[in-house]
């Protein structure tokens, strides 16, 4: 079983090539390979599929060849991944699996615009930011597809983050992400990030966005904010029609297999058929 | 630049196959290589390099072809590491680099004898406990190449390991790595380790063996006692004529080769000679 790793913003993948949707894998086995001590570690796995391939989704291959299977590390399906994504289409790109530079790309939350920039950046349409509400303290609430309760915060290092990310991820109904987020300029933001299920991570794409808009919504910033993580820059902006662009890295890492005597102590068969 | 992963008892390696010595790894280079979410991801390298190529060490190629450099994940050089050598072996009869099944292995602390055996275990001769000193409440300490201190506890779950753990090795002299140890029977303990610069760990195979030699010493076991740890487990055996053999699994999980240009991004030029 043939696998590339790759990151942005220190947020990464394992991804699995499998265009005709021949593996088959369990949450174990994506557990096994996402394990960073006896695996090859990562914070889920992208699998690369023809979208036309993929029972539920294949209405989607008239608008995109490719959809994102993306699994967490525990085997869950995820609809969306801001970071993901951009390293899908630069893989997409470098195995010649398009030719754009545009490049619509199936996920379960439905199709996604992503073009590719000179270097290491990509930028991904992320949609609308909805729901938005203002609350106490200077608070908000959007959803970038997810939920986000972004807070201000005049240091970040003193900030609560494990605690006050905790407890509101647990009160707010359905749960939430929370964004603590430091404004440096009319365009630029700082950022620490309590992911839900997860707590704190070095970075989180819907998150950023959501802390852009909130920084605009609040008068702290303009449409246009580099958002700075612990992991990373993403560039952000709220269009005037309406839509997020997100721009930051995809970095491919390298190239690999695993082995064969690995994958049966973990009882993973490869180029298994589809049940 | 090629790579192999692999892991013993859950603490992980990058072998980078080097025989004529061509590769000059700066401590960046290591810490790069070894980032778990921007690049490949292990607690540290082991460069199979042969024993006439290094600098230093060549006097003891006679008694050993190979050469175990390993590097932390900070870049540092380590003499020695219980579960690392095993990998390496394993390593060295995978490539071919070896026909016997008993392969001595030069290291910063010497030669060590390694045999592998069925399926995945790999024996290590250790060599002689040293420096014993029995420490109140049933505390022992022993060095296995390096220092650390045994305490006995009856619920490993309640055991102060990060609390008592970090104090003792800043009280201690020079520093050390402590052992919390639940006897569970005359053959068999269970065990939790403070590794010395670093915090609790999954595993630590000198620290293994310091537990089973200091259940013998305080009487609680025989010579041959199995030290399960959270990445696994390790057969201990000291032998009557004093030396102490450590058994557990060397598994190979994949192989890969790292990208032209996450190398350019991270400065490490490949095949580069050393200076």
């Amino acid at each position: 079983m043939r696998f590339t790793k790759g990151h942005g913003t220190a947020n990464d993948f394992v991804l699995l090539d499998d265009p005709d949707a021949q593996l088959a894998l369990s949450d174990a086995a994506v557990a096994a390979i996402c394990d960073r001590r006896r695996g090859v570690g990562a914070d889920g796995i992208l699998r690369v599929v023809r979208t036309a391939a993929v029972p539920g989704w294949d209405h989607l291959a008239a608008d995109a060849e490719w959809f994102m299977d993306y699994r967490n590390a525990d085997g869950g399906a995820v609809e969306m991944c801001g970071n993901g994504i951009r390293v899908f289409a630069r893989y997409l790109a470098d195995r010649g699996r398009t030719t754009s530079a545009e490049i619509p790309i199936a996920t379960r939350d439905g199709v996604k615009i992503v073009r590719l920039r000179d270097g290491v950046d990509v930028t991904v349409d992320m949609g609308a930011p909805r729901d938005m509400e203002l609350l106490p303290q200077d608070g908000v609430f959007v959803s970038m597809g997810n939920p986000h309760v972004v807070l201000f915060a005049d240091d970040l290092a003193l900030a609560p983050v494990h605690d006050a990310g905790r407890l509101i991820e647990q009160e707010w109904d359905g749960g939430t992400n929370v964004e603590f987020v430091h404004v440096t300029s009319k365009t630029s933001v700082e950022m620490r990030v309590w992911e839900r299920g997860v707590g704190e991570t070095l970075s989180c794409g819907t998150g950023a966005c959501a802390a852009a808009v909130a920084a605009h919504l609040r008068g702290y910033a303009g449409r246009e904010v580099d958002v700075t993580l612990p992991g990373g820059t993403l560039q952000v902006e709220w269009t005037a029609d309406d839509t997020v662009l997100m721009t930051g890295p995809a970095v491919l890492v390298g190239d690999g297999e695993l082995r064969p005597a690995w994958l049966a102590l973990n009882d993973i068969r490869d180029d298994e058929e589809t049940p």
